[in-house]
Order: structure tokens, then C-alpha cells, then sequence
């Protein structure tokens, strides 16, 4: 049956919005009180498992779930085997890099060789400061990454902003945008090659809704 | 100022119980509505830090927080310079192999090789497979890890389990327990050496008070 891995959290409304819209339904993950973690479609054609988002693509990459909805910021971080087919324009966000207001250092460049920046994206963080030369001491931390600043652990931070509340709340201020981010439909490859339980008909029909919504 | 970090979740309100029996108040962290990630305590003597399991020994490790609580399962997982001063006896659980009910395999030796085990505690599986010489693929997630066996991607989890609920809901079994894991105080090994801000002196009240109570 064709199985889809939907995040939870921030793309979890929209992703099952989109499913609505080629007809299936599984709104009842958006239930506060649902503690089921996988549903099958009322017309019984498709199921879908709800998962954190940075495991969405490790059930698509699996082939546990054929379609996956992710977020290109877990994408570039987890840098899976899965075909990235579509953007869902949804889910908007970018990666940036935060200092705190009174930092002396205005842009990346003027950061300090080796000095730390606290970040729950350790790869991204890398892979930009290799980009421009400047080694760092990336400090991997889970959660609540403005504490980093704050406590003085870390001179900067690598996080994403959305509407750039928790930054301005926490006396940050962004320097440098990595890159936006919105989310993407991933496809395990060997199935949309097959076109296993009619995959590529699907990613087709998602295509058509998306494109037109933005048109 | 002497400065604790607090993780979020399962040891919080034990953690800040603890804390009251030595004269400091950080119940602050305990209402819902709370949002502040620090806070002093009422007499002005020592700051608590609010972070995630996962980074307790994080800020400890780099001396932003002197001391911090944290399960043995996450200072396992990590392997962090922390100094472990002191088993708290709260907060037990256990990291375990389960199968689902119907799995041929009742013990971790039955396992084949280079089958799947889904874990969030990528380390410790892989130290225990080492340790019985079976080779696996340990696929990392990060949450719900039960649902690696339910759709078919892994054959066993390695997780932690504290009543057994969520194994029993989902139709697992638990066939090896790895090991019991509790809080611990943990605590900057240089702080504590150079007794900076008290806290050898904080750390010998602790002893005292979890001391007296297990007897």
C-alpha cells in the first residue's frame, strides 16, 4: 500500500492539507489527542505514518514509506539517499547565523578562528564555515540553541529563524543567511523507478495541486 | 555564580526537589507557562539553567554550568568529561532490546547477522552488538522508535524503557536489557577541583541529602 512519512510539528497541518487535496484523508493525526502513529486512508488506499521530522527521511530512504514530506533544512543536514522531487513552497524557513546584539563581529568573517558556534544543524554549520575558510568549534546541542550565546558558551549560533521571534527574545541578532528552506517531497528512488503501488501516478497529482496553488 | 543545568522532561521536577532540600528554589521551571531558559534563585546564591536531556552534559563539559543532572543512559550514549559524583537513586529506567511479540528471536544471540536495530541511542547499541560480536546495522532515529519493527524496517529497537507501556501498546516484547540507568550529579571536573563558586561544598550537600534518604 502506498505509504507516506508525515512530520510532525511545523509541516505536519500543511502536508496533510495537501494530501486532503488528491483526496486523502488523514486528518485525524492532527487530533491532539491521537496517539496512533500509523493510519490507513478512509477509502482505505493509502497509509501514513507520523513520524519526527528528521526520521522522515530515513523511512523513505528504507522504502518503510515511499513519499515522504521534509524539510530541505533536514535534507541538506541529513544529506539522505532520496530523490527530492517537488517543492511544496510550504514551511518556510531559513538558516541563519545569530549573534548577540552587543557582538563585536558584525559578519562571519570577522568571527574569530576557532571559536564556537553552537548548533543543532552540526553539518550545515560545517559545510558553510569550510565554505568560507574559517574554522570553527561547532558545539552540537539539542535544544534551546540561544542559550549558547547567553551563557557565554558559544559566540555564535546556526539555527533556523522563522519569524525571528526567539532570537529577538533572547537578544540575538542574525548576521548571515546560509539558506531558505521549505518543504520538499521525497521519494525513495527504487520505488518511484518501479513505480511501486503507483508512486509516480501520486508524485504526479501533487505536482499538478502544487503548481497550481502557486500559479 | 555556582550554576546548575536542569534537563527538561523526566527528571525535572525530581531534580528541583533535590535542589529545594538544600535550600534553592527553582520551581520557577516547574510552571507550565514558564518560558525563561535561566533563572536565580530567590536568595540570589546559585542560577539554574533549563536545557535538554541530551545537553546537560554539554554545559557542563564547558563549564557553563558547574553541576548538572543527568541520566547514566545519555552519559553512556555520549561518553562526555564530565566528572559522575553521585548516583541520585530518581529517574530509573532501562536501555533494552525488544522484538515484536511474533519474532522468531528470543534472544539478542538469535538475532542474524547485519539485521536492523532501530535506536536513538545509536552508541550504546552499537557497544552492546560489539560486545556479543554481531555484526547489525544500527539505523539512528529520533523518536518512536517503535514504529522501526511495525513497519518492517528494523527487526529489534534499542531504547529505553521505564513502565513498559509503549512497548506493550505497540506489540513488543523486551528480550535483553542492556543496563539500569538513573540520574546522576554530574560535574565540571576543573570547577571541581579548584572548588570554584563552592561547589565542592554544594556537591558534599548533595551527598547528604541523597545519603540520608536511600537509608
Amino acid at each position: 500500500m502506498l505509504t507516506f512519512a508525515i512530520p510532525k510539528g511545523a509541516l505536519l497541518k500543511s502536508s496533510i492539507n495537501l494530501l486532503k487535496s488528491v483526496g486523502l484523508d488523514f486528518s485525524a493525526f492532527l487530533d491532539d489527542s491521537n496517539r496512533m502513529l500509523q493510519i490507513v486512508d478512509p477509502t482505505g488506499s493509502a497509509k501514513a505514518l507520523l513520524v519526527r521530522t528528521h526520521d522522515v527521511p530515513v523511512y523513505v530512504e528504507y522504502g518503510q514509506a515511499q513519499v515522504g514530506f521534509a524539510g530541505d533544512d533536514v535534507l541538506r543536514e541529513k544529506q539522505p539517499r532520496v530523490a527530492q522531487l517537488l517543492d511544496l513552497k510550504y514551511g518556510y524557513c531559513r538558516m541563519a547565523i545569530a549573534v548577540p546584539k552587543q557582538s563585536p563581529y558584525k559578519t562571519p568573517l570577522q568571527l574569530p578562528s576557532h571559536c564556537r558556534v553552537a548548533s543543532k544543524f552540526v553539518n550545515c554549520a560545517k559545510a558553510y564555515f569550510k565554505s568560507i575558510d574559517l574554522p570553527v568549534e561547532v558545539i552540537p546541542l539539542y535544544g534551546s540553541v540561544e542559550l549558547g550565546p547567553i551563557t557565554g558558551m558559544s559566540d555564535a549560533i546556526v539555527d533556523l529563524v522563522s519569524t525571528g521571534k526567539t532570537l529577538r527574545e533572547n537578544g540575538l541578532v542574525e548576521i548571515e543567511e546560509l539558506f531558505e528552506s521549505t518543504a520538499r517531497l521525497v521519494v525513495n528512488p527504487l520505488s518511484y523507478r518501479l513505480n511501486t503501488d503507483q508512486v509516480a501516478t501520486m508524485v504526479d497529482k501533487l505536482r499538478f495541486v502544487v503548481e497550481n496553488q502557486s500559479s
